[in-house]
């Protein structure tokens, strides 16, 4: 273990002992640098890994403290069991979300954007700059269909981190996530066929159901451990399921991670009926804890798991691209793809290649999950202190999105159209289920670094939270 | 008129009368330069223009000649009347095709990539590679589902030179054509639907339709004025046909641009019959005459024509980035990039709307298209030259493809088996055919600059294609 690790357990333990009471002002870093004997460095990073797991709140020009013992609010209740596979709905919705031009001065609290002011980013950057000026066939004309051979290999290594050994041959770049998993549900089912779905759920897939005409059967799913095993196995037994699909590592929008038993016991369960699984891992490798969990995938035998993802949410959206590791359907993933986009654009994925290549990858990762998790804890503070009394929050352990849920008569949608004036946008609840459940519940994007601009917004959504809600009572 | 073109439209007509006679060397620059009292330039201006029109070939530091009284080759047949609709083949054909990597020794002349080494796409990379530097918002988040604001204002511009009066948020910008023609098919048709389509016709097209269990018709179509519209009509009349797929201008592969009157009639019986038109333009603004001919979609009045188009055969394939004014199907269009790709990649978006803004691209279009007319003489001279006596070739009016026909029995998919360890690659004609016919034909790629290397490829597909063919008539 390294040094800052044992400081920190130390210290952490010392505070679970009650030896620092909350509000305490913690030791300076200077002193428990001369008392521990190790450099000022160590006990900075000590103090961080302490923030991550939310055990110490610096506090600027005074040190590092206690955090004041605060509520902590209640988990999101779990979803009914389900009626029955439904068409999906809600796109007027999702529309409004992203009709809005990137350099629109709405505040965008509601999509899902990571943070890409990191520094860490600039490597990617000037490998894209350089390879766009070069006027070479190998960036400006058609690529492999499958993707970039130096893309493909540099992926392969990244899953191995998942516990997948996948060879390059078998991945297939793709058009960021959206046409993975697009191409991924094409693959497996047909108009009428029906997936089961963990609830709430993605939405991009949720409409990619419906311009397929493809069925949803919403299942329980808790947001902790994730889809209800019993109801999904109730639902194997009861509808001719073709494939389900989930994002069991680092939710969205619960941000729970299924836990490894789970996730075999899943597979097992999908073995037993012959359905397909697609997995959704492109928040995966944000997991706050280390090493990041494995994938269903990575215990698939029989090449039933359709692994997707993308670079969109762990460096930037813009440069659209992702992967998929479709198993044995992988020639129909290459026949989609070809007439979805002909081809993945090139310059990004090699600038993509060289930046993983070059070891810059691994260290942005490490800064944005450690900035995630310490702004998890701020964002849930937030929530707490400007949200009506009762609004429940999910407990992400990894990714950037806290789910919100507040009394069963609230109205995200109503919500958003209150904040409009005020330039600020959330994503409704609605848009997570196929039938548009989770009305009262909202997501809210924590990926950017504070400000008072950013808690000055979240204020106002809890405040005009509790309006709405208010009004509701008086009217009731 | 121009200077240039008086004299160009003289010397025409002196060569056409014979007063200068096949292989005669054409008077000097300079000497015309004294005698008609212009400028250098425009004499060179004037040379290029009849070499544009086969009426003059330069010869390295000798001057202009009169071309030898070349045969010109006899155009591809044209294909029967349509049996029946069918299901789309020839996926694998096509796979081998696009599964080669742009870094490969390969020699591809049969894909559709144009000539990306021209100093006139300078421009665009230097601003896609400032614009990659930066670190904003505007180039790396999402952007909006239409497309970036600034680049369909510019694109809508452009469709003002082919007729159309389109504003720019009747414009979806897309990740390439392919998902503005597969988003097309998929607005207009459900599996089990008839299109109909001229014939040979884009592969990429025709594998949406296997993709989505659509039923292809091909009907007859003239090398010189497109899809048969008597044949259409008696389609019409005996098929429940809900879309007519087709390349009107500068056609893929045959190069022929439908005369007006056959496009306004065209339009007139999608009209009667209530059917919507796909129209791809991709490479319309390749024609070789000026003004650019116009679209079926400029005469388009109730909305039903979907004009897809790209920058990948006027700029760069690589970029990945076309659009669609899907009229009346817009909002299907909108819900199908979502699921398709979400958004397309912004920073080529911000790269192209500058390069169009600041003048660079009509600049590009003219060196393309005289580029392209050139080679177009000299692969018809090679093909002329090298290939079996019979064979037969179309006479492209723009864009950068060659139709090569040869006997009814010979088997291109055998002459690319043959080519292989030549590093050659050529386009069989029969992925250009829903049913697999053609596969006497091939496609052959004419973009780049002449090379001794390339003539070679091409004298050594010429004499390989003669081999197979003395093969095929000894075991006659």
């Amino acid at each position: 273990m390294t040094l800052y690790l044992d400081l920190a357990e130390l210290l952490g333990a010392r505070i679970e002992q009650g030896l620092y009471r909350p509000g305490d002002r913690l030791p300076s870093v200077r002193a428990l640098s001369v008392e521990h004997g190790v450099s000022l460095s160590t006990v900075q990073q000590a103090y961080r890994h302490l923030e991550d797991h939310g055990l110490a709140t610096p506090r600027p020009k005074s040190g590092y403290f206690v955090p004041l013992s605060r509520h902590t609010p209640a988990l999101p209740q779990v979803g009914r069991a389900p009626q029955r596979p439904v068409d999906v709905s809600q796109w007027d919705n999702i529309l409004e979300l992203i009709s809005l031009p990137p350099g629109s001065d709405v505040l965008q609290l509601g999509r899902g954007i990571p943070d890409i002011s990191s520094p860490t980013l600039k490597p990617l950057l000037r490998s894209l700059s350089r390879l766009s000026r070069r006027q070479s066939m190998e960036g400006l004309s058609y690529g492999c269909i499958h993707g970039d051979p130096k893309l493909r290999e540099q992926v392969s290594r990244l899953m191995l981190d998942s516990g997948c050994q996948i060879p390059p041959d078998e991945i297939v770049i793709t058009t960021g996530g959206h046409e993975a998993l697009s191409a991924a549900i094409c693959a497996t089912c047909k108009a009428g066929d029906i997936v089961a779905l963990d609830s709430p759920s993605f939405h991009g897939v949720m409409q990619a159901l419906k311009g397929f005409g493809i069925k949803a059967l919403e299942l329980p799913t808790d947001p902790l451990s994730g889809i209800s095993l019993d109801a999904l196995e109730l639902a194997l037994e009861q509808w001719p399921i073709k494939a389900i699909q989930l994002t069991p590592t680092c939710n969205n929008p619960l941000g729970y991670i299924m836990p490894e038993a789970n996730k075999r016991a899943l597979l097992t369960l999908a073995q037993r009926y012959d359905v397909a699984i697609i997995e959704d891992d492109v928040y995966g490798e944000l997991a706050y804890s280390y090493p990041r969990p494995r994938t269903i995938k990575s215990y698939d035998v029989d090449g039933r798991v359709l692994l997707c993802s993308s670079f969109s949410k762990t460096l930037v959206p813009g440069l659209r691209v992702g992967w998929i590791a479709a198993g044995r359907y992988q020639p129909q993933i290459l026949h989609l793809k070809y007439i979805g986009t002909g081809m993945t654009a090139q310059l990004p994925q090699l600038a993509l290649a060289e930046f993983i290549a070059a070891g810059h990858y691994e260290p942005h990762l490490r800064r944005m999950r450690s900035q995630y998790a310490r702004n998890r804890n701020r964002m849930t503070d937030w929530v707490s202190r400007y949200f009506p009394g009762g609004t429940r929050v999910s407990q992400p352990h990894g990714g950037f999105m806290l789910w919100v849920e507040l009394d069963s008569a609230f109205d995200s949608q109503q919500l958003n159209r209150v904040l409009l004036p005020h330039k600020v946008q959330i994503a409704p609840g609605s848009i997570f289920s196929a039938a548009g459940k989770y009305r009262n519940c909202l997501r809210l994007n924590y990926a950017a670094p504070a400000t008072t601009e950013l808690e000055e917004a979240v204020r106002r959504v809890g405040a005009a939270a509790g309006e709405l809600l208010a009004e509701l009572r008086r009217t009731d």
